[in-house]
């Protein structure tokens, strides 16, 4: 959108029928974001995070300041000047494109990326099997940055990691991992080239997750919310670990039990 | 509601103007929930799981079945067969009573248990320091029944562990879950009493989650999404301990990082 050579453009926009507010409120939809290969990010905090990672907006849109005490200025001439444009705007436009009732000061519209798959092998890689739950893949998200994870795979019909409600949940974390996308065939093929070993959690796992001994590169391989993994993803994975269970809950969180997991296979990497 | 001293009644009911199914409906609030002492469970798995558990429904309310593929007819006579009174009745009235898009076929009413504050001295205690959001209260309700904890305490200002989200989210772990509210005054001097040691988590503990040697009875203090444990919470803590970060986040989600302290803490009890 911005030409990144220049400085980025300031515009005034309060109607919110303008096409810009109107493209920027469909990135909500995964339609539009597939399409324009950009993505929302809400809150002064994300897009500083985005900054600091060397990853512009395109585009803020933000509540026209009244005085500076939410940084705003400053914040718009830190995009301005790594090529992003800059709308100043209304309550009624931040409304809009908001879907909570506590509408943002600032929205930020970034460009998707993605990683390749094939630079997925180095330290603890996490590769998640069609999750369907925006909050636990952004929470996964969270975790995996947290935790020093390398990077993430989504397989299959996986939730859109770039979603609003996921990015969200990344708290800002979405700059810092690098995220692959494959199906089931492709990523069988990758993991029989993979490095390391790969660890699935499966309630019939034999191996107990803290007698697995630590070595990195590692692939922890986790299946989806409903059912875990598919009997092809298990069959790529040695060993299949269980997570131990005291109660009488049948199963975890998936973006709990990620994290157990993650903190116990990175047990002895951690600070 | 039911004389439980007999077998529970079976009504019809097709209008969403029925007060009983407007006093159903009330119950996603917070309010009528108080007032009534009663909540509500959605689905067949968390009513199976409450009569399991010796909880039985004041009242479901069921789609009038076609033919018994969902098994609700022989829920039913279980229901009753414990003085819990049944209600069959259409999808429009199903749909009243649901907040998704998807309702279920079958919503439970139930009474609300608390458990004393002074039960929760033996095993693994988890408390939470004014928790807000739904979803982690009840997935933390969850972690805590897989990992075996004898019982959660809520402090202060914290969500309604009986609220529609959050009984969802436990996954059935809320009929498992002794639960104990209280406020912070009274929390202190419980503390101070407490048989063994209180664990806090803070950003800035001076003790490593892994170096702290395993002992019952044991609590784990954790505080707000925002912004942690208050001085008064954490100065009943001994030792504070900090969770390991080796990447850019700020901080782990809440469900997580409790997760994650929870097995650390369990894990030499664990199976």
């Amino acid at each position: 959108m911005s030409d990144r050579a220049r400085a980025g453009t300031v515009k005034h926009i309060t109607s919110t029928q303008n096409p810009v507010i109107k493209a920027a409120k469909a990135l909500q939809q995964r339609k539009a974001r597939a399409e324009s290969g950009l993505f929302l990010a809400e809150g002064h905090k994300l897009i500083v995070d985005a900054l600091d990672e060397g990853w512009p907006p395109e585009m803020i849109i933000a509540l026209e300041p009244k005085s500076d005490e939410e940084g705003v200025t400053k914040l718009a001439a830190r995009v301005r000047a790594q090529g992003g444009d800059v709308i100043f705007t209304n309550i009624p436009v931040m409304e809009k494109l908001a879907r909570r009732d506590n509408p943002q000061t600032v929205i930020g519209v970034f460009e998707q990326r993605f990683a390749p798959l094939e630079t997925m092998t180095k330290g603890t890689v996490v590769a998640l099997e069609g999750p369907r739950d925006p909050g636990n893949v952004g929470t996964i998200i969270r975790t995996a940055d947290a935790v020093g994870a390398s990077g993430l795979i989504l397989i299959g019909a996986a939730t859109d990691p770039f979603g609003v409600e996921t990015v969200r949940a990344t708290m800002g974390s979405i700059f810092h991992v690098p995220i692959a996308r494959t199906d089931l065939a492709r990523f069988s093929s990758f993991a029989v080239d993979f490095p390391g070993r790969i660890v699935g959690t499966h309630l019939n796992g034999t191996v107990d997750l803290r007698d697995v001994p630590a070595a990195e590169p590692q692939m922890l391989l986790m299946g989806t919310e409903q059912s875990g993994l598919t009997e092809a993803a298990a069959s790529v994975c040695d060993p299949l670990v269980k997570i131990a269970m005291a109660g009488k809950a049948d199963s975890l969180n998936l973006a709990v039990a990620t994290a157990v997991a993650l903190y116990e296979l990175r047990r002895p990497f951690l600070p």
